[in-house]
């Protein structure tokens, strides 16, 4: 049973959970989400994400009802019925089904929806040690992604260009030509030692694993600048790189088909790829 | 049999229509919709949305299988099967069903959508006498907003908080001030007899309703202006109004608590209610 869903109390296989075609994440992307990493079973960074859910919840006023315990053990649930060691965790809530009406009734039953499906982290191993390259495209995305909501589409098209140029990423730019962080990733670079990453605002998502690195940097003593760089001095940093739940981090080598530094991962990404490898370790045990 | 849908090939009462958990529509907003009005039975202005629907599956490269004569076949059926005279034709299209990933993968199959519900336009003539109230709020949307896609949840916000303003609709405000449209229905003002609305853009959507009124007044000799205008101009307005495939025309009277005018629906706005009645009589026989 590798692949499993929750939704509205059931557990069963992902290909046989539905939502009603009037689900408001359906018909409005009125609906949040968070992707969790499990390694060995373990889920990592797991109070960040239910935090980070909650706190979405808050902002756009919808009452999840389930408590952190409920969620969890949802989730420890279905991670156990997978049978997968190695897993992504989807989580979506959406504002529930309703009369199509793009203003909310009050008392709406909100939806919550878990997947659980075997990932392969060893699989970056090789882009650890290679490096990927990202392209850059103008930010099309809505004023507020620091909500986690699915209104994903402009996030799509740009993941989709950046495959179709044979990059692993976009990243993408504000009008006034700074960087702000990728399709589904965060956006470093560094310079003289220094990592240098957006600062939190309603232009980035605040990213889990984001936060985990900038953390880990600050531990060790590699100093950290939350301030927003433009492309060009990108283009001339010494290092660049990229974070997320699933990459967990990755050296970008060439942005826009121009190589980053030497054009091969450098010795700051080497040292956080090992810093993010200790923390997962220390979570779950997984190495 | 108020409520019927259609999905997957099948049809069946709305409440028991339902798609899995991994469609991208659901994932991604990776979806396109349409909302066609339906008057004794037949649906206004059909081959326009259907133009837009395929317009806008091009832009998004969603091969929609269905040819326009099966489309309007399953419009047609679901309509009598729901008996009603007066309704709202919903059509979604999302990309389909896959593994999770923004990035798509070739070969998906979109999934159509139909639902069609009852709708009382008789309840607009009470607001057409009175006119309706708007508040502005700040353009937070994407930047393709000409794409008609489900990421709706900006508009789901701005229309919640009119609604808690006591207000019929939220216009929204560029960054330069100007007018772009409202959170479901295009925005107008009128001044000195010439029809005014933003021209088309990749930030406005190009609403049926909005054509349709343009060719009508052009055909009446009303002078039309597609220009932005800014707030301060509607608030100095004569007139302003709005439509939509449910309003379908409505006048506005006031803006953030202002009065448009002598604050009372004006000349221009009845006889282009007038005119708009004519062309649902034409075209339906409904009056």
């Amino acid at each position: 049973m590798p692949q499993r869903a929750y939704v509205d109390g059931q557990y069963l296989p992902t290909a046989d959970a539905h939502v009603p075609v009037e689900d408001r994440g359906l018909q409005f992307a009125d609906s949040l989400y968070e992707v969790a990493a499990v390694f060995n079973g373990q889920l990592l960074d797991w109070p960040d994400h239910l935090a980070r859910l909650r706190r979405n919840c808050a902002v756009l006023f919808i009452p999840l009802p389930q408590s952190d315990a409920a969620l969890t053990l949802i989730a420890k649930r279905l991670i156990a019925q997978s049978r997968a060691a190695d897993a992504i965790l989807y989580i979506q809530v959406t504002r529930g089904t309703a009369r199509r009406d793009h203003v909310f009734a009050p008392g709406l039953r909100p939806r919550l929806i878990m997947t659980v499906r075997r990932f392969d982290f060893r699989q970056r191993a090789a882009q650890q040690k290679r490096g990927v390259s990202v392209i850059t495209v103008p930010d099309q995305r809505w004023g507020r992604v620091d909500i986690k909501s699915t209104g994903l589409l402009a996030n799509v098209m740009a993941k989709q260009d950046a495959r179709a140029q044979g990059s692993f990423e976009a990243w993408f730019t504000a009008p006034d030509g700074t960087v702000r962080e990728g399709g589904s990733t965060s956006a470093y670079i560094v310079k003289n030692g220094t990592l240098i990453t957006h600062p939190l605002s309603a232009h980035i998502l605040p990213g889990i694993a984001r936060q985990t690195l900038l953390r880990l940097a600050r531990e060790a003593q590699i100093p950290v600048e939350e301030r927003p760089f433009s492309l060009g001095e990108a283009l001339g940093a010494d290092e660049a790189l990229l974070t997320s739940t699933t990459a967990p981090i990755l050296p970008v080598t060439r942005i826009d088909g121009h190589d980053i530094g030497e054009g091969r991962p450098g010795p700051v990404a080497a040292r956080l790829i090992g810093l993010v490898a200790d923390e997962i370790a220390r979570q779950t045990g997984w190495r």
